[in-house]
């Protein structure tokens, strides 16, 4: 079993600096650098959304082009610069300029990710003093402060890192809303000190996030901004093939269920962390459908809000999920406790049932009696925090 | 235009009763009947829920059996007799026999709707007397009654008519929670005293409803048990043929829209009503895809209940509805007030913006710039006050 930390020390070929831009109208770390010493290994996956932010436009086409020299990643969170048309393309590209400027690289070796209001252009002023600032700050064990600088209105920053004696895994990450499968205003830089081929890379990524970020729901909100980067430095001079590929591979995978988990732990106005196994199924694919239509039910949420295990609304928002369920074979349980078999309810002590739903950890198990396959989600509760964050984030 | 009245005097051919069967903890009237002195003709639209009440089952079987002698609508608002298994089959089965035999047909004549907690059985002899007692009470001006006695979370009952010099169309409906696009925990019986064929009268159904109920999402979620029957006694002996068809169809989508917008203005904890009118679409299916999930967006739900102008989160929404959208063409209005061209923010009063985005009345108008498809959706903030109503629903 792999230990994962919650903290990091440092990354071999990393430095990391964080500086108050004045982004926020709070006082408070907004900006993190983190640069590679040498021209690294970069991987991305990207939002989905056909509304792409400038940083995700510009990171996308840079890790495309040439994944094998990139150098930096500059974090902002106080402006999404989504929805900014040309001049917040321009002004993103400004803002790679002057941290390449600052550290000597080409613009093209920068990557950028930005979280925030939407429709907002930078303030290039100030970015261009902080870039300045985070360029004269950086230091190899910068990351607690890097994953403090990048919360928006996450509440506890989120850090996971593996090291075994071959390599180390590392990453931050911020989350708190609009966090949907297949990402959401989810940003998380991981580093490594390997030396790997950027498809290998791009494919270990991949297959990671499937397993850790696209497991995860908030409020079925899906962002403009969402990014995930992976860099290897190559410090190490450890090669990732043969069988050191597996342990790369599940060092990366715990490294992003850490952080996904985390920000599940600390979605905005969350009280309770719930995981859904959704057993039973023909494919995993519908299995990760059903488990997502009911992550995302309000009625879902806010019977776990009030710990109260209102299961019929499951089995209700499992029925739209448009798969081809047989509602006389659904079997349900509340951590060990089974409510339902064959789509009917067993007799059971209703106290015990709303006790379980109640914990600030819930298990809920649906078998769709339909084959083997199955998939995991985790997501939470919707309370009257949730509403009161997102009801009044601008002012 | 036609007038849409908010009371039902009656409808020819029609009686209702309602009374309190003590199905609820608080004593009120909680079952309705609905009654049509002869045979008459019946349409249904269902659920398209993969979990279907029993209610549901048996009303959708019966209609397609044979829609020409249907003598009466059951309705119960206390238990959904959903994941109930056989048994609550046979409930559903037993009830509507007990109404047949009080007003003389046979039991296939009866057709059900459910609404309340899922996974309970009917309680079958509070049930066996409140037939009873309905059936003594039926009157032909009980709709006011009927209108009440099927609400839930419903603060206000629905009721619309529409009265022609040929003919009477008039409709009843619940909803307020877990509604959303194509129907939800929804019922509606709809009554005319025309003649008309069972085909054409399911036709005109499916249209009207199409303009109607399933243009309104309160939370996305879909029920088990949503339900809209429209019966005709022909008792006005006009039947719907030639010019009368076209006005007919006007008659009865103007009744589904007055019961559908009541649904939305009052659903649960409801603050403002939202008009989501995307246009610019290449086909009206991409406009409702679009504006379903607009609509559906806890981000874009919870800015209305601030009173927040946060358009972005609406561009947000839209770019993840599955929908080839190119960001740089979209514009977006607030009422009169238009705050981003081609996808950029244009230079507007804050202000002005959020005050437009806080009346109880709000309409966003949304281009795509693909085409000159659209479609209107109607849909509602997510405030507190829902929250508080879904996670303490049971108790």
């Amino acid at each position: 079993m792999l230990e994962v930390n919650n903290t990091i020390d440092s990354v071999p070929g990393f430095r990391v600096g964080s500086v108050d831009a004045g982004l926020r109208k709070q006082p408070a770390p907004d900006l993190a650098l983190v640069v590679a010493d040498q021209p690294g290994t970069a991987a991305g996956v990207f939002t989905t959304n056909r509304v792409k932010a400038a940083p995700v436009l510009i990171s996308e086409a840079r890790v495309q082009a040439d994944p094998n020299h990139i150098r930096a990643v500059l974090i902002n969170a106080a402006c999404a610069n989504a929805c900014t048309g040309d001049q917040g393309l321009r002004n993103a590209e400004q803002t790679a300029a002057w941290v390449a400027n600052a550290i000597g690289c080409k613009p093209e070796s920068v990557l950028l990710m930005s979280t925030g209001v939407i429709g907002t252009q930078l303030p290039m002023d100030k970015m261009q003093q902080g870039i300045s600032a985070a360029s004269a700050a950086l230091k190899p064990n910068g990351w607690h402060d890097a994953s403090t600088a990048i919360m928006t209105t996450d509440t506890k920053p989120k850090r996971a890192s593996v090291t075994t004696q071959d390599f180390t895994v590392a990453g931050i990450a911020k989350g708190a809303g609009m966090i949907a499968p297949n990402m959401a205003t989810m940003l998380s830089v991981i580093t490594t000190d390997v030396r790997v081929p950027a498809d290998v890379l791009q494919q270990s990524l991949h297959k990671a996030v499937d397993l850790s970020f696209n497991r995860i729901v908030i409020d079925g909100d899906m962002s403009t901004n969402d990014t995930v980067l992976l860099l290897a430095s190559g410090a190490s001079g450890v090669e990732i093939r043969g069988s050191l590929m597996q342990s790369f591979d599940e060092a990366l995978t715990a490294v992003c269920k850490a952080l996904a988990q985390g920000i599940v732990r600390d979605g905005e106005g969350v009280t309770r962390f719930i995981t859904l196994n959704v057993v039973g199924a023909q494919t995993p694919q519908e299995a990760h459908q059903i488990g997502n239509t009911i992550a995302t039910s309000p009625l879902v949420k806010t019977a776990f809000y009030g710990g109260d295990a209102n299961w019929g609304r499951i089995l209700a928002a499992a029925g739209r999920a448009g798969v081809e369920l047989d509602q006389t074979k659904l079997s349900l349980w509340y951590d060990e406790l089974q409510l339902v078999a064959n789509g009917t309810p067993l007799t059971y002590d209703e106290d015990r049932a709303n006790a379980r739903a109640g914990q600030p950890e819930v298990t809920v198990k649906l078998d769709l009696g339909r084959g083997s396959a199955e998939a995991t989600i985790w997501t939470c509760d919707l309370s009257h925090d949730y509403v009161s964050i997102n009801g009044h984030y601008r002012t």
